[in-house]
């Protein structure tokens, strides 16, 4: 890779601080020292500027093109090759000058009201502010003393959410289990697979390591891929059972009894399964209770990946799916994708935390214990709980949107949603050149473009669709979706869940692609005659 | 665990909002719908709040004891067991009103002048608004596709960060390296293990990984025994090398290179050392250049954990330090301890970036690629370069805090601090009832109190500091310090690192220290001459 090239400083231009000694010493604003570095009044005049910034950004966010028309390099290209020696003088200003005019430019934006790609990244004042308010209090609750009052928020909150999720009580702290706030899906797998892992060693001798097989459908997300690697799962060892499209591309419960069967037969040692709600790639749903019976005789651990589809347990119409994950020893979804929590907000349930802690917990003397928090006590150190050690004060966002939005408001807002999945569903049923590819769960849209006879058929639509979402992401003012390839077909995946998105979002962004796809028909009708 | 008690429904009280239906549908206020969860205005309207509440927090931090008078449960008796159906009337202020009537006064509030425990929570406006700014904007990039802008800003800045810290350049990208922001130290040395960890077992074969064996010293922070746990290391191949006061508790490289060759004779396969540039216990260094060279023979990868110190490599004077890491495999450091970069940030460089993406990477369909980013040419999918996709736009806040402050700006904040830490070591030094028991490296202090002979001596010194700590910390206008254990010797930490930090709180520090080191020896000497 080459290395970036060194701007020549502009001193009329806001991106191009004075490198090095440009400035002499003689004229340099004084810099501020100590506590000036956090200093109240500053801080209150340059915080009032940075709010200022973001709504005037969320003002006009229609305005951008979702996905910017930029070649890589492009913005390293444009800053120094190094950090400034001293602050140019207003250097705040002057950075967010450059945010507006560099960054954001160059930013996929996710709140975009016509941003369809992966999943939503679900964002509101409410979370904004939350996390910026954490930010500025600035704690680090890795324990219970390091932080009672996160802690502890932490506990309430995760079980406020599970309750408005309807998530089965031995999942909770009222109910025995507890729940933890984590940044990602991977992170809570992880913790997952390494809690279950560990309770296994411990049963069968840790030499085993090399004969633990892990279990998933061809659907599941690469982050429990990633996760049992990361965690020295055998690459040999992780099965990925075959979907159908018959079965939506539901992982079977009958083809996961005899894939572990056969690992049992073989010598080798079933230790994990991760079941999705919501696939990433068509948000298929798992039978996760006759998944569950499947591996209980293989005291197989059984997590729930809901990032994404947990949001929709909380309208009681789905609550089938919250009911069925009883039977699992533990559960993630990420209120950051479509909860209105801002990124980043995963959050994890395990029936038993003492295995968690079993398998991730640390004791060393410099980590002060409280009187009473070293009796063990009502007392949560959440540095056992997962990877890391240092963490954010996630709760409060999360504490915020609850308050702010109450379950019936986040309800409407799921429902909102699903309303306009259903609109676009409709529309897409009602032009016959379209097909939908997966049977709509949730509020994520999978369809493609049929490809006529005389223009290849089966053998050209993969290209005929990965030709038509290149056209409508092309399109400046125009939608911006994702793909998904499941069972040998590409397929345009349109997840509606931003925020801001309203109805006749959804009815534009079909009509572009009705448009796009009249036109690249048309161009490919016109190539095929002229070689027919 | 007990379920936290539900609180009855008080409408005179912020805290408990209306449980479930006591208001009538009638009089509810209109739900914010779509949209209006993310209102420009209302955003502004409320941002201007929380940006007033926490500089009316900077303002008044100093009135709060650093660590609350609470115990376990205090915060969750006075929640509701669940969150609100619909919000109450005004909830964003009402909930405001509850941060700061309930949640700060059970805070350890970390960025409190007098917070000398642990490592500092380094924090700024910079760092602050950092944070918000990029939660304002609430972007994904876990593909250079996914936001492009914030991907090359995180290319830039950890380029921007390695230079003003004096890294060799091979780890940099502008070298041929590379780095990436990352939340915690755990996480970077979990990902260097892992790649090195698959790098290994692609050599000898994967059957192979019970015989991996891992190394650090006794004085090596627990995140790296939790990596090598989670990343499947066994529990009995981690080597903990015993370290000496005479050595001011480093890592000896000759007995480094008799554990390794221990292993290789007993037909283990020596894999990872993990380095610490100033240890958690008393900032001991280990001797990076020296360990290197010791572990080259065995094709060991060598990661430095420089989590605190790192923050001292920008002064030229610490730039041996830096120098020291040219051999290392990988380095990182935290800017959020030392370095005004608000909680979390975790920078991670290394030499080889494809062995990270070999053992992280993912590829599936539904990430999309960009035309050019396809072609691999100048681009990266930070995804591919650590445990978790879903991730934050991080560089926005490290490159606010380098734009603001520029290297000198932070040469002059660390400088104040190792200033404030030998004046507290000179203290410390003229006080014949104390002594400091580790040499002071960076600006943490380690001492404790003698204990004089008639009071039991030896014997009792470590209980004697424990009680000296205890009573320290329970003054409610005094510091708040935490402790180390390092050859069987009980000491006090006092790490001056907080923002606000001034001297003369280091001198009242020192002050309380001492009167009540003094109130504990005359309390004792009554006790002991009863008990004569």
């Amino acid at each position: 890779m080459a290395p970036p090239s060194h701007c020549p400083v502009d001193a009329n231009n806001g991106v191009h601080h004075n490198g090095g000694s440009a400035v002499p010493a003689e004229t340099e604003t004084p810099l501020p020292q100590g506590s000036q570095h956090l200093d109240a009044e500053e801080f209150r005049r340059q915080g009032h500027q940075v709010v200022d910034f973001i709504a005037d950004y969320y003002a006009s966010i229609g305005d951008y093109p979702v996905h910017p028309n930029v070649t890589p390099g492009f913005l390293r290209r444009q800053l120094p090759a190094e950090a400034p020696s001293r602050p140019e003088p207003g250097a705040f200003a002057a950075a967010l000058r450059d945010v507006r005019d560099l960054v954001l430019p160059g930013m996929t934006h996710w709140q975009s009201p016509r941003h369809f790609a992966h999943f939503p990244a679900s964002s509101s004042t409410a979370g904004a502010l939350g996390e910026a308010l954490a930010a500025g209090i600035n704690a680090v609750p890795f324990t219970w003393a390091a932080s009672p009052a996160a802690t502890e928020l932490e506990m309430v909150v995760v079980d406020w959410l599970g309750k408005a999720l309807h998530l089965p009580e031995p999942l909770l702290f009222c109910g025995g289990g507890g729940g933890t706030l984590l940044g990602t899906s991977c992170e809570a797998i992880l913790c997952a697979l390494v809690a279950a892992r560990e309770r296994k060693l411990a049963e069968i001798g840790s030499r085993r390591i090399g004969d633990l097989v892990v279990y998933c459908s061809d659907q599941t997300h690469f982050a429990f891929r990633k996760a049992a690697r990361i965690a020295g799962i055998h690459r040999d060892n992780c099965r990925e059972v075959a979907t159908r499209r018959a079965d939506a591309f539901a992982l079977s419960p009958a083809e996961l009894r005899a894939a572990m069967q056969r690992d049992v037969d073989a010598g080798l040692v079933p230790l994990f399964l991760c079941a999705t709600v919501g696939t990433t790639q068509t948000t298929a749903v798992d039978p996760v209770r006759e998944l569950c019976a499947a591996a209980a005789p293989h005291g197989v651990w059984v997590h729930v990946d809901a990032a994404y589809a947990g949001a929709a347990f909380i309208c009681p119409e789905f609550r089938h799916l919250a009911d069925g994950v009883g039977a699992a020893d533990s559960v993630s979804t990420n209120p950051h994708k479509w909860l209105l929590a801002n990124n980043d907000c995963c959050a994890m349930w395990v029936r038993r935390p003492a295995l968690l802690t079993a398998a991730l917990g640390t004791e060393q003397e410099y980590i002060l214990k409280a009187g009473a928090a070293a009796e063990g006590h009502d007392v949560v150190d959440y540095k056992d709980w997962s990877m890391a050690l240092t963490r954010r004060f996630r709760a409060l966002k999360l504490w915020l949107v609850l308050r702010c939005h109450g379950v019936e408001g986040l309800r409407d807002h799921v429902r909102g949603h699903l309303r306009m999945a259903a609109l676009l569903e409709g529309m897409v049923r009602a032009d016959a050149r379209f097909e939908v590819t997966a049977p709509r769960q949730f509020a994520l849209v999978c369809f493609r473009l049929r490809s006529p006879e005389k223009l290849g058929g089966e053998k050209t639509a993969n290209k005929l669709n990965r030709r038509l979402l290149e056209e409508v992401n092309a399109t400046s003012s125009g939608p911006y979706m994702s793909s998904a390839k499941v069972g040998g077909m590409y397929m345009l995946r349109c997840a509606i869940g931003s925020t801001l998105t309203e109805e006749r979002h959804v009815r534009e962004a079909w009509k572009v692609v009705q448009d796009r796809a009249a036109s690249l028909l048309r161009k490919m009708e016109i190539v095929y005659s002229v070689l027919a």
